[in-house]
């Protein structure tokens, strides 16, 4: 089959063995992959993010200087199952699936795998166990947009707003976007959204966002008291003081770059919890006791649960999410090189999308 | 009235003039009165204290090159009620109170005021409204403690452990013992406690810890496993793969200094949460990258509410909580600067109060 391949921090197509689905797996044809912000850090770093993660504790499972097929966020149809299989899903049958997979030394990620080739190969082997079926009419680009949005699912399911919540969202990236639209999905509000690209910040509003702020031309921290919330230790200590109740706020890092949390830890309220969703891959500094005497949270948060994966792909197929809007475009083998600088530049596509059965 | 003041950068006792009970205060003496670590740290730093509060956002209330009078860990009796105050609690009853009061400019904290001298002063002025009866047969030491555990009662609110927790309390100084006692005084275990030094690894056993732990001996993270947490990135996606449900890991940061947080970002389980209760006044380093791939949250706290003020209250007065073994002695006046030097060595004691009554 053919497939893009990592080799040598190089993109390129090549022939790969065909794949064979063994105990408990399942042999799909790709239909549609995105292109994730990962993927573009672990084309050139991606010895970092595997030192990254056996520091973290992962299991060592993936050698960065071996070929990987990417691509984690894809819609597939089932071909064949393997034996030990349940079979309750006939070949023909659309899924999505959280890419993760078991491997003799631990999981492993679909798409960050030696063992597991990723969407970008024209076919996959799945966990049987992680598959879930697309509703029908759903088309396989929107399917393939369950992914990146369950992880704003997630996000928002950890800091678990309320309806006394005032939520900023801090970078419209497709992270920041999933996040607003996982927000705006729970009927939750004000959202604000600060983004200094234009056609992101468009696209927030699209996605639903309350108000928009380009943060070159004005501070997202300047919305706080006009929704209620305590802006400053001493406005909170008096409220407190005369037992005045008002809101919290929420704050999701969707940018990722050294600096960030520590500029949100001097602009944000006190007692607001801010959401790590934003991978920043380099060492950052802090100021602890800033925090200590604001009372903040900082919550780190990472992909989802299945069960937020599943959620997500119903909110997709309902309609409660559009992801539309946020597909760019779709590419054969032969644009993923340019998809990938075109992705890596501030303020362009959203999401673009591999089909690797296409030239 | 004889204080303690601080004035440039020393401590020295000084005649102030009495103080007269405004509107809604209430005129005290000052029964016994804890030195606290921020003390210490004022001393020396009170000018950076004051840049960092109004960095938070705190009201410009303190003016550090003015006289100050320290002291908000503190047991009072009443002397005498100002104008507007509704004088339930009679002339002679025993007190202790959130140090927090009203100024012109916004609250200020009894203690770290020009304004509210603290319990270093034969008598205070404290707020009617935050005043609180001590029951009878309490000591007016044991009455002084209840300030410095609700701080630990705040921390552990904050992370509300469950049954199904596993605590680690990295340092066993005032705020470290503080927390071991909130822990124990929900019921909670297993608690693990880690300090360099034996005494305050004694003092935490007799506070109720379950495992004292010499980091120089040994790691305090070598004790996840055996309670069923788990400590790895690969054991944590085993154990949810196989849908296995396993204990959580809530660590309490009581030391405060800087390496100590990245150091426990490095060590932690798995979506550990670190309660950062010790006040690192430096900046510090972390790398964000370890957090998210572990899903850490880190809340930083500070102080309490005057609910958790007064449930500590409580549990001190009807002896869940003894807090006999911590208050190491009383000096007076004369005593107070090699009361400060004391508590600055590492692993001496653990609560020195002062009677400002006494020479």
């Amino acid at each position: 089959m053919k497939a893009i391949v990592r080799r040598d921090r190089r993109l390129l197509t090549d022939d790969m063995a065909e794949p064979t689905p063994g105990p408990g797996q399942v042999l799909v044809k790709t239909l549609v992959c995105g292109i994730c912000g990962s993927d573009l850090h672990a084309l050139h770093h991606l010895e970092h993010m595997v030192e990254t993660n056996l520091r973290a504790g992962a299991a060592d499972t993936l050698d960065p200087s071996a070929d990987i097929v990417f691509g984690h966020e894809f819609s597939a149809e089932i071909l064949d199952h393997g034996p030990e299989t349940a079979r309750t899903l006939k070949p023909g049958t659309r899924v999505v699936s959280v890419p993760m997979a078991l491997g003799p030394g631990g999981v492993e990620l679909v798409g960050y795998s030696n063992r597991y080739p990723g969407g970008f190969a024209e076919r996959m082997l799945l966990q049987e166990a992680m598959l879930l079926p697309v509703p029908n009419g759903l088309s396989a680009e929107a399917a393939a947009m369950v992914e990146p949005m369950a992880v704003g699912e997630h996000a928002v399911g950890k800091a678990n707003p309320g309806k006394n919540s005032v939520c900023l969202v801090v970078g419209c990236g497709p992270v920041g976007l999933a996040v607003i639209a996982a927000l705006k999905a729970r009927g939750l509000g004000p959202v604000i959204a600060s983004d200094f690209s234009e056609a992101r910040r468009h696209m927030a509003e699209v996605m639903g966002a309350d108000i928009v702020v380009d943060p070159s031309a004005s501070s997202p921290h300047a919305h706080w008291e006009a929704f209620d919330v305590p802006a400053t230790l001493a406005s909170f200590g008096a409220a407190r003081l005369m037992g005045r109740s008002m809101r919290d706020a929420i704050v999701f890092e969707c940018v990722g770059v050294p600096g960030l949390i520590q500029s949100l830890v001097e602009a944000v309220p006190p007692t607001a919890r801010i959401v790590v969703v934003g991978v920043c891959m380099e060492d950052d500094r802090i100021t602890p006791v800033l925090a200590i005497n604001k009372q903040l949270s900082l919550d780190f948060v990472f992909a989802y649960s299945p069960e937020e994966f599943a959620a997500t792909l119903q909110r997709v197929a309902d309609g409660t999410i559009d992801v539309a809007p946020l597909i760019s475009g779709v590419v054969g083998r032969s644009g993923v090189p340019a998809a990938f600088e075109a992705l890596g530049k501030a303020g362009g596509p959203v999401k673009l999308m591999v089909n690797p059965a296409l030239d």
